[in-house]
């Protein structure tokens, strides 16, 4: 449980990373018998590229650094429940453990959507979930005042 | 109608070159106004990557063509139903027709999950799906024997 709030701090940062450059803040952290091996932040805009969610760049480069298509034994943080794109990733993957932060309250969360993890995954939910929350409500806040100040200029 | 024979062929020409590399032979092409602008196929086990689908692979062509995130008047086209994670990469791009050829009979197709496309996104099946459901049959025939004969040396 320690370790989980550890980890999750680490996918914390990564989200701050992404919200300082105007990404929705979600980040992601894999690890391996408890040492970080990737960790990434969404780029969706950064990159013009739907697919570059944090889940799907951290699975692309634990996959480059294990040199396997399977990461079993590997956990995955993310400070956001994923979308059905990166739960079909993380099936996948066939990651050991997904651990996330807050739940995704839009109707495309994996959860929502009734889409399945894979049958040897275990999922935790809930780790920091306030402060994952937090900083993605914070984000659309100044979307919004960024929005409305525009109408005014 | 003729067209969508004419781009689901070049789609199972890339399907071909999967198969010739020894990966299950999905190919996929994204046209924009009746011309290709974009074509991939399955590269997991070459890349050891498991988000390496045709799929995946054309989307991040056609968005790196556009600079763009969003290609609502692009059409794609690819050889078997999407799985649950490219139907996701789909809903996000918010393409505007998808067009397959054989229908994923293992319970990883998007229609088996009940996974929907983007509300923008037109959806036809079954084009050429004979040539590109034996392709598959095929391959995993092949690979049926090989096994066998490493049984036997």
């Amino acid at each position: 449980m320690f370790l989980d709030f550890y980890f999750m701090k680490i996918a914390l940062k990564e989200a701050f990373i992404a919200f300082h450059k105007n990404e929705i803040p979600i980040g992601a952290v894999i690890t391996y018998q408890n040492m970080v091996i990737a960790k990434a932040h969404n780029l969706t805009e950064t990159l013009c590229n739907i697919t570059a969610h944090a889940e799907i760049l951290v699975l692309n480069l634990a996959s480059n650094y294990f040199k396997k298509k399977y990461i079993k034994k590997c956990t995955l943080y993310v400070t956001l429940e994923p979308c059905v794109m990166c739960a079909g990733a993380l099936f996948w993957s066939q990651i050991g453990r997904v651990v996330c932060g807050a739940s995704n309250s839009s109707k495309r969360g994996f959860l929502y959507s009734g889409i399945k993890l894979h049958p040897q995954t275990e999922f935790v939910s809930g780790i920091m979930k306030n402060q994952c929350k937090n900083l993605i409500q914070e984000f659309f806040f100044y979307k919004r005042i960024y929005k409305k100040k525009r109408k005014f200029i």
